[in-house]
């Protein structure tokens, strides 16, 4: 009998943000994977260190950060291969994901080559989304207010129209697309956004946009809310 | 000096969704407080029924189903005022939400009225988005996909012309919108959707549309994926 699957998120950052379903099925785990830069640094392994057991065994897969598409997808094959040999040997893997497997997740393409052949189980967790709203004291959406998430890479043209038309807005993986963003939401003159780095770590920033640094990490965000609820102030 | 009030966010339903923190905070709790009906049914209380501590007092807020919302306001009013008195007395009050306090939850209303006064914590929780799109196996948003969330009750021209533009579109608190819902996505030719009801309750149901029944519960979602990332396929 094959083993399971699972892809597990781990919320923002802030172990104490992982689920009891979470903790339960990595701290029993006999094998875990998850995914880290080229030098071996994983976020994801990094916020879980503390649950892993330690006689685990652990598969890294290391994912070049390249433009180029190839390179990634072939460490995914290695990655998918390796998890394949325990799921056949009738061990349960764990794959670690930061924040939710299936919002920006790289499980996804792990899914995409293991969920046919093996019983598989995603297990969602708290995303950065609702996390910079809880951090910076900001509602996101209320009663028939539409939300849009928004990846930082967008283009500037649709990012532009995409926003002009939202009332709730958040800009994930902001990075080196911050002066584009500004650039966006000054011509929009939406002035009222606000600037997340690494939410609920101990390293977060929160503040207005104008007070935002010139360069930004990967792990920030930009939230504006422009159609808000009048019984909410 | 004052308590700390916490909207502690629950997840979706699974009491395993819900965060280590928010365990912690809900098992030491000496106040908490949740929304009702107004026969007193309280899905939130449901969630962390194995969680409260049986000393724990109990503060329900009876929100009255209405269309106006002065009825739901002044129960708001009173809920703080409740609330206030044991914050006054130095107590914390962990106020119950379910999915995330500020995700089209009821929880942002007590937080307009008391955060002002009050030292106040909001705890993300997982939503009922990244659950559905778990429990049904299919990948959210990758890469630079747009994810746009729109509440069932959103007029027609508005939800048609922001699905006509989305790549990926959850559709929440379906219910009686469901005709309207359906109408909008055949007439965009979107035949591929998902329909969700009760993720990760025991009751769940996870279904094409097309198979849906012609009448939904309030908490039931439709998730729509278009512009799917080839290397996911």
């Amino acid at each position: 009998m094959s083993g399971t699957l699972y892809g597990i998120g781990l919320g923002p950052g802030d172990p104490e943000l992982m689920t009891l379903k979470a903790y339960r099925l990595i701290s029993g785990a006999e094998v875990v994977a998850y995914p880290a830069l080229e030098d071996g640094e994983s976020f994801a392994r990094s916020i879980a260190a503390d649950v892993i057991p330690e006689d685990a065994a652990e598969i890294t897969i290391h994912i070049p950060m390249t433009v180029e598409r190839d390179p990634a997808q072939a460490a995914y094959d290695q990655g998918a291969a390796d998890i394949a040999v325990h799921l056949d040997a009738g061990r349960d893997v764990v794959v670690l994901c930061e924040g939710d497997p299936f919002f920006y997740g790289s499980f996804m393409y792990l899914f995409a080559r293991l969920s046919g052949k093996y019983e598989t189980e995603v297990v969602p967790g708290v995303t950065s989304v609702t996390t910079c709203a809880a951090v910076s004291g900001r509602p996101l959406t209320a009663r028939n207010e539409v939300l849009t998430i928004i990846p930082g890479p967008l283009e500037e043209t649709a990012m532009r129209d995409r926003i002009a038309v939202a009332e709730a807005v958040v800009i994930m993986k902001v990075g080196r697309h911050l002066p584009k963003i500004r650039r966006v939401l000054s011509a929009l003159n939406l002035t009222n956004a606000a600037y997340i780095e690494r939410a609920s770590l101990p390293n977060q920033k929160v503040m207005a946009l104008d007070d935002a640094p010139e360069t930004a990490p990967y792990f920030s965000m930009i939230l504006v809310t422009k159609g808000q609820d009048p019984w909410l102030n």
